[in-house]
C-alpha cells in the first residue's frame, strides 16, 4: 500500500519522564488523540515510525488496543487510510527501546534531537536538520508530553530543535500542533 | 495580558455544511480538543479571532459552556495560558455571522480563504498571503471538520490554500495538524 520509502527519521512522544507545572518529573497518561493525530501528521510527512514510550503496562496495552482496532479490527476496515496512519505507530516501554529499533532497522545510532518550548543551548536550525534528513542521515525527533521533557533526558539528546516562534511570547502549542508543525518544517515538498 | 497586537486574520472551524466520506452535506459535532488545540495555535501565531462555527443550538451551549470554564472558571485559575489561548474563540451558527464579526472589527470585509486537502482551482500560494497578510490586508481562514467544507462553501470563498504536500500522495491530516501547520506557514517570525 505504501509506495514511497520512508525517511531515515522516527518521532517519539514520551509520557515519562516528562515534567509538571512544577518542574517535578512525572509520567502522563497516554491519550487516544494524540496516537491519531500522530500518526497521521507522520504518514503524511513520510516519517518511518513514531513510537508512543510508556513505562506503564497497562497503559501500553490500551495503546496497543486502540491501534489494533483501526489496523487489524473494524475501524481499519472502514477507514483504510486510518490504519494505513496507525501502522507507524509503535507502543514501547522507554528511549533505550527506541534506540535498539532505530538501530535495528538502520544500522546506526539516529542523531537524537530533543523539542522544546523554552530557548536551550545546543540548537539545530530547522534548516540544517532538514538538509541532514534529505542527506539520509538517520534522525530520531523526542517530544514530551504534559509540560515538556524532564532535564534528564534533555541532559541526554545531541542538540534540540529551536522553540517554534509565532507572534510575541506566547508559545503553549499542544504536543500533537508542535508535531504537524515540526515535521512540515523539516519534511514538506517545497 | 496581551501585549502583541492581533494580526487582521481571523480562523473559522466550520462543523456545517461540511461533507461525510461519501461527500454527502453533515453537521458534525463541536469536540473539546479542537476548542483547545485551535485557541493555543491561534493564540501562539497571533490571530484575532477563532471562530466556532455550529448551527445547533445545544452544541453552542456546550462550547461556550467549555471556553467559561477556562476563561471564568475555575480552570483559567490554575491554568492562565490556558485562559488567554480560549479567550480567543467565538462561538457563532453560520459563515454570515463570522463575516460580520470580521466587518465589525476591519471595516471591511476579509479576503475569505478556503483550506483544502484536494488540489483546487484558483489556489493562493502560502507565501502570497503571508505577504498580503503582513501589508496588514484582512484574511479570514476556513477550515472545515469531517471530511472538510462542502461544496457550496468552496464556491463561495475568493481563493483556495494549495493542499499541505508531505511525502508521497498519502495527506490526512486532522484538522488540528492543519491549522497549526497553515497558521506557522503564513505568521511564523522568520
Amino acid at each position: 500500500m505504501r509506495t514511497d520509502r520512508p525517511r531515515l527519521m522516527d518521532i517519539a512522544l514520551l509520557h515519562y519522564p516528562v515534567v509538571n507545572k512544577r518542574g517535578e518529573t512525572i509520567g502522563s497518561a497516554v491519550t487516544n488523540l494524540d496516537l491519531h493525530d500522530l500518526a497521521r501528521a507522520g504518514r503524511t510527512y513520510g516519517i518511518d515510525t513514531c513510537w508512543i514510550v510508556t513505562p506503564y503496562d497497562e497503559q501500553r496495552k490500551l495503546a496497543r488496543r486502540i491501534i489494533s482496532h483501526w489496523t487489524d479490527g473494524y475501524g481499519g476496515k472502514v477507514n483504510p487510510d486510518r490504519r494505513e496512519a496507525l501502522s507507524i505507530l509503535r507502543i514501547c516501554s522507554d528511549l533505550d527501546e527506541v534506540l535498539a529499533g532505530c538501530v535495528a532497522r538502520w544500522g546506526k545510532r539516529p542523531r537524537v534531537l530533543a523539542t522544546c518550548a523554552s530557548p536551550r543551548p545546543n540548537t539545530r536550525s530547522y534548516e540544517t536538520v532538514r538538509e541532514q534528513v534529505r542527506r539520509d542521515e538517520p534522525h530520531l525527533l523526542l517530544f514530551g508530553t504534559a509540560w515538556g521533557l524532564s532535564p534528564e533526558v534533555m541532559a541526554g539528546v545531541d542538540a534540540t530543535l529551536p522553540p517554534l516562534k509565532g507572534r510575541g511570547e506566547y508559545n503553549h502549542l499542544s504536543v500533537r500542533s508542535a508535531v504537524a508543525i515540526i515535521l512540515d518544517r523539516l519534511l514538506a515538498e517545497r
